[in-house]
């Protein structure tokens, strides 16, 4: 390794350690941080903020990443620098003044949407939102963009991503899947009785855990928690954190949330901790990222042999809710499709309806087409339209995400793309592993785990999103084709159903 | 304010903002940290102290603060100036190598001694104490002293105080203690069956809680969790984290652990919240620490009164083993004076021969007198010199304390410190509140805290130990008798003992 390359490493280090220790400074307030530390916390993120951003402009740091980009030679150098450059453009771009203050804003924003939620007050939230949204639309006049403002905000989550190549992927899978949608309403309805029961909180923390267990997380390298919204947290691979939430009513929520928030961490889990705390860590954009969530959610999670394997050991944790009740029941009400108010809690089919109304609603109100005041009526007349159910709260309706007050703007579309991707890597899945589902059905989800390990995880952040998603399916772009099979093939055996 | 002033505190902010968020890390290491991510978390802890250790000895900082020490005119920027002043001399002393070196070496000394102490197995722990003991070595030669490598060291921890004050006061203490000690063994013992039994954990958090709440620990700007040691650890005075440790049949260990951390506790909590996050902010030295967590620990906690306040609520969380006691009884109990293997749970009376003979080991180990690896049999043997026991185990014995594997080298003499000056606040405090007793037996302890408040925790760090103890003692300077007529008072009254 050249002296260069070694010498910007070294620069690199402090940064992206100070990175990963941010990134536990916010599970920390999302999870235990006690009310009255807010003010203080967010003061210790903008500095933190501040800091890495100092050092990240650091006339000395540009001029040592250009001396290093020109003496690099080995692949994983050059891989190094393309993600730190990245870094350094993006940051960059932003005036410390920016920066600091969008971090104190959405640390202070999100306290704020906590009490809002709870108190179903979003006149409470509004001026946090409103402040969120102008800090927003400054980040992306300054990072600068092609056509939309938007595209700006999305590249930050998935690079090379835009405006118009959303809407593409939107329209491409819309049709079909209004299409299913209302056949599904026209269908006979398939039971879920036996979801409509209580489940001792205990019982569903025991159960997550064994699942998580089952698909191979490593709890000593790793938590799971309860907090307000489900996330994932990953301070380094080696450390990663995961909340779940509990309704007593509602178990699905528990097990696919963690199921879902399993597959972040398993990914994470799987950057090779030589990279921890450096450029090449962690996950390469938030929709491959979200393409393991939802494999593990959705595809694994939701399938027949998944709980032909694991309702044994549900029954055995709820004997009384269970009794009587067979792996094909659960396999069934899992699978139910309806229309309802919280994103995440919808289902396999009706998922994507709630994403793109978000981004077209945070779409407009970035480009100010949409104030934020209007916020509730807008999202209500939407899912009116599109659902054909009205939110008789914000509480139950614009106020469910975190997202908008921790200033994740240009994320949403990135849950889409990772069903999108999932779909393409499991139908690649399924040609290596004839075995599949016999696999599953045995308990025995090493060898898919190995796989996406092998094809996916260990490259970390030293690939861009088209590069993972062409390694992983042996040449593909991005397609919408495989995801909408996905669904009505499955969809139209559980409900009985014939595709048009 | 002058600009000079301004400009000089906004160099501070960043790096006080990023000590507050070492103390977080440590507090998340300790309690719930997965055990993977130990590696990855001494990097981050070592990556933080070089970029604080950077900031602080930029010749930018050194010249900032010069200017501003040349302006300053008011009373509380000149405090503000002279603790910054203290954290620049401290950190410019030693080599950013020695800092980070240090920092790494303790984050994975005390992961080992973690498990070593778990194991009984101090030879898996000989090698990381050697190192810590090397690296402090090179510290005290870095910083500099008078006379001896150690004083380096206290000071650190204690501004002002030497090896040769410490073992002034020592010999103060010792004679007439030694002389309680052997009075106590020759009298007749007082019953403390009430504690000699198994007491659940669940109670027991419960009432480590309610006492916690009892003398006023503010909830919304704390935590109270569990840890292996237990230890207070204030990011900022809004975000308080205490820890205890239970044992079934150890009762007292979270009665008095609770109560001691809540000491501490409450003097950061009184730390003006504007002063969070800066060179003002907290307690003023270990040894002002610790008078405050043993005064709530023993003046309070282990007196009359405040068992005729809270025992009857103690009585109702364990009907079944408090049955028929009273409050006298559980008062007579936990002031039951016996040589014991740990200091933690030591008593009142014999805690102090505990830090001497830490005193002694460290101060030897630094000059060489000592190895590292006779640790364990010099621990033993001055165990049975002044308490006349052996441990069975290096658990029980020289593996039972933190501090060594942390790197807290000069720590010890602050809890006797602690001990003395909480006897000279007691002193005044009575002459101050005549109705002191009254006020505690009925659960009012709002008057003493307020009275703390006053004259002691808003003054956090802008005062040296001596200002803070001359401020609230009304000009006395530190003097062991009023702890040694207060152990003699009470002691020979609850033994039936004559002073000689």
């Amino acid at each position: 390794m050249s002296e260069a390359i070694t010498h910007f490493k070294e620069l690199c280090s402090p940064i992206w350690n100070l990175y990963s220790v941010r990134s536990l400074l916010y599970w920390d307030q999302q999870v235990l941080m006690p009310g009255g530390g807010a003010a203080a916390r967010a003061n210790q993120i903008a500095a933190l903020e501040k800091v890495c951003h100092g050092m990240l402009t650091d006339t000395h740091f540009k001029s040592s990443l250009e001396k290093a980009e020109e003496s690099a030679s080995e692949d994983i150098d050059k891989r190094y620098l393309r993600s730190a450059r990245r870094a350094y453009d993006l940051a960059s771009k932003l005036p410390p003044r920016l920066v600091e203050e969008r971090a104190r804003a959405t640390s202070l924003a999100v306290e704020a949407w906590v009490q809002a939620k709870k108190n179903n007050d979003f006149k409470f939230f509004l001026p946090h939102l409103r402040n969120v949204f102008d800090l927003t639309r400054e980040v992306a006049e300054h990072k600068g963009y092609a056509s939309h403002p938007y595209d700006a905000l999305i590249d930050e989550y998935e690079p090379g991503m835009t405006t118009q190549k959303i809407d593409a992927l939107f329209g491409g899978i819309l049709p079909p899947l209004v299409q299913l949608v209302q056949a599904i309403a026209a269908a006979r309805p398939i039971s879920r009785k036996i979801l409509q029961q209580a489940f001792p909180f205990e019982g569903q923390h025991e159960f997550s855990r064994y699942l998580l267990e089952q698909i191979g997380f490593d709890f000593e390298r790793g938590r799971l928690d309860q907090s307000a919204h489900p996330f994932c947290s990953s301070s380094t691979g080696s450390d990663v954190r995961m909340t779940d939430r509990l309704d007593e009513w509602l178990v699905t929520m528990s097990i696919f949330g963690s199921l879902h928030e399993g597959g972040h961490g398993l990914y994470e889990q799987g950057s090779p901790p030589e990279w921890n705390s450096t450029p090449l860590a962690g996950g390469c954009s938030l929709g491959i990222h979200e393409s393991q969530s939802r494999m593990w959610e959705n595809f694994v999670g939701r399938s027949l042999p998944f709980w032909q394997a694991h309702f044994g050991r549900m029954r055995s944790i709820f004997p009384q809710q269970l009794w009587g009740y067979s792996a094909e029941d659960m396999f069934h009400a899992v699978n139910y499709v309806e229309p309802s108010f919280i994103r995440v809690e919808a289902d396999e089919v009706t998922y994507t309806l709630h994403i793109v109304m978000r981004y077209e609603l945070e779409r407009d109100m970035i480009t100010r087409a949409l104030d934020p005041a209007d916020l509730p009526e807008a999202w209500n007349e939407k899912m009116e339209k599109t659902l054909g159910i009205r939110p008789p709260t914000d509480t139950l309706g614009c106020l469910q995400d975190i997202h908008w007050s921790d200033g994740l703007i240009g994320y949403f579309p990135t849950y889409s793309i990772g069903n999108v991707v999932a779909a393409q890597l499991w139908r690649k899945i399924r040609k290596d592993m004839v075995h599949l589902d016999e696999d599953i059905a045995r308990g025995n989800n090493l060898g898919l785990l190995n796989w996406l390990r092998h094809n996916l995880h260990r490259f970390a952040s030293s690939v861009l999103p088209e590069e993972a998603l062409f390694e992983a399916t042996g040449g593909e772009e991005l397609d919408h084709q495989p995801f909408v099979d996905y669904l009505w093939d499955k969809y139209s055996g559980l409900y009985e159903i014939q595709r048009p």
